[in-house]
């Protein structure tokens, strides 16, 4: 059973990830927050996952380097350097980086890329999101994430080929481009769907985050995976064995 | 059973009529197009549906009048003096003018209305549809006369409260406004659905068009209603009671 | 600002209802579970409401008779004698009874009605929900809500027209009838859809439950207008004005 | 440019498949329908089709192999023995046998046998699918096929795991069953939906045929693929390079 510590333990993700730790059979080691030394944490912990802050995770991943204990990184925001030192601990400890832990995501996003590379280019995509009205960027994070898969299995660079908010007397579409739609309203947690349209007929691949603790459940079960890795850099995909 | 004459025979909507006249249980009186005269087929039908050119329309109206015909009027892009024409002629025949000639797309218009009228400011509404890659302008026609529905229900102007084409950091959405969603893809007729967005519930209210047919079947039960009608102008949401 | 009393107020949706009156702009005047003198908190209370059991609920009508105070009902399970007891006490105080609470669901079901009418015989008509995979009952309770509305729309009983869960060489659709289909799965909510299929297109209207609270929102709400009410048996249409 | 003989040439499919030959860079070799020699055409063509009837496959077939012609069998009902002369034919020729020619539905396919292997016990599926008022069994062979698909990738055999229309008090949803829902409406073509459901949060897979014309490019193309394939049996998958 791994026992897991939690930096940015008082976040919004630190405490899910806390609430969900004993229903998916893994103990809490113990979390840090700001101010505190990483490294106590590091060394009760089977693993560490990370939903901090940018300016903290060096500190994070230097104290998961000095205990040789795997690291989940999780906070958005890093930096080229962050991304570097990423790469240089994972030449000793196994570390996951990635912006959705929800297992769900990580599949359809395979899904997508594999559509996109089979249907060739007489098949249109589209992707629409839809959440809360809080929200304030638009695609979502997640929906350009699918974009660079639908971008990958066709070969080509999504900053070259997406094209977001059609407004207006736009012209008929570009063959080969990716739209993009956001939706906004209530409290919608996140809904993605990603529509290839061929002649004639459609295919629809989508996720529905019915709940957030979704990402919270996934970063365990990634937690868990990672615990039982060799060294190296993995993403959500190794989780589920893609 | 109605005798039914065509303005703009030749095109793809008098084309698409003339095909399903006689499934509907009416006949075909004839057709005219550009250069015809228009007072002969009037004279031969109980009832004028016109799919032409806005440049002609003044004189099917004429011809319409001289001889006591009803007539639908589904060319788009008139002009304000056609309009007040139309009203003109109203007080003669019956008379109906409509951008959309679906009455699956003017119920949708009339439920949504009403779902707008009766959820108030707490529910959020946005808008997407869906049309195949050769379509110019976004968003729809029809999706425009949806909204226009929903800000009535709202008791506001459409042109106060729509968003359309979210992209980049657009901030929280602002109550009371209706965004739109355009996709682009493949051969779609028409799709359309509203999404009101409460707090953790959603009310989704769609409309999928399937086959090109149904605007040529909605003319022809709409001037076979027309055709028992008493002069007046009217709507497609007459036809269906509302 | 109503003061919010509850009968069951320690079942799972008395604890959701006293959670939240406070974000409502209401007052929870207390609570009564069983064994506990029902007059007591009616007395206190501006308006009650009773989710216990229908063997309590007759106790619970009779307090709210004896302090004038408005009651709603959405215990489930009553009998034919507790449905004439809640005529009786119409005459007397302002109650509401209801098997489901939501607003959302309550305005879907008087559009289902609206379109059945409209739309004729031509347009076939699928109710499709999507559960949970602990729910022991299929079709909801909800769903079969919704196709009375159909079948009050439509002028027919529902009895004489629903079809449950087609296997098997079941043959052509017949005209006139309502099918019903439900979908198990993970920890849905409830989701439900009604589509109306006519030649080439078609209307759906659905509604997706997010968040099990709605259910005790709506409720407060309901108890909210129903404190304004004169004596009189209501149902949730008529907190929305229909 | 590849010359396509029909055999059931004047059937619906017959007569679908020789409408879109011309636009997808083919040319029609010629049909030949019962009564008349099947190696005339076998002889002029580089690659044919078979949507005709049971009885007359292995006329066909032994046509494509006495001449060496590859040959896609679509024609449904096929006997064991059937099947056992398309293994023998695989040796000589290159032949293709399928239920359903569409891509789309070849590649959902694949994508939910990958997603059923990766998601594992913990994510229930169920497979819903629309058709036309006219159709008489349920759930449709698509829906069936999917579900095969499904059980492959979850290990099991559809006959032990598929649970069809459920009705009335069924109790909660056992872990590995597949679900299948069936609705009936108007005149669609054909939808599907395979839905995963996690514990809050739910993927979404699914195909929209919107046009009849699909079935007819999908063989076009896959004919075009088996004229360059060396000996041996294949499948729609095949043609995708899945």
């Amino acid at each position: 059973m791994a026992s897991i510590g939690i930096y940015g333990r008082l976040g919004r993700m630190g405490q899910a990830i806390a609430a969900v730790i004993p229903e998916l059979g893994a103990t809490f080691a113990g979390g840090a927050d700001a101010g505190e030394n990483p490294e106590g944490i590091a060394r009760k912990a089977d693993v560490l996952v990370d939903f901090s802050a940018a300016v903290a995770v060096d500190a994070h991943i230097a104290a998961a380097r000095a205990t040789a204990t795997p690291i989940l990184i999780g906070t958005t925001g890093l930096s080229r350097a962050q991304h570097a030192l990423i790469d240089a601990a994972a030449e000793e400890i196994p570390i996951l980086q990635t912006g959705n832990t929800s297992l769900g995501v990580a599949l359809l996003s395979r899904l997508v890329r594999e559509a996109a590379e089979r249907l060739g280019p007489d098949w249109d995509i589209e992707i629409v999101e839809m959440h809360h009205r809080m929200k304030v960027d638009a695609p979502s994070g997640t929906a350009l994430m699918l974009g660079e898969a639908a971008a990958k299995g066709m070969g080509v660079e999504m900053s070259e080929v997406g094209v977001v908010g059609r407004a207006g007397l736009v012209g008929a579409r570009a063959q080969g481009t990716i739209g993009f739609a956001a939706l906004r309203g209530g409290r919608v947690v996140g809904d993605h769907q990603v529509i290839f349209a061929g002649e004639g007929e459609r295919i629809e691949l989508g996720h529905r985050a019915d709940d957030r603790a979704i990402f919270a459940r996934g970063a365990v079960k990634a937690a868990q995976w990672l615990v039982q890795q060799a060294p190296g850099r993995y993403s959500m995909d190794a989780v589920l064995g893609l």
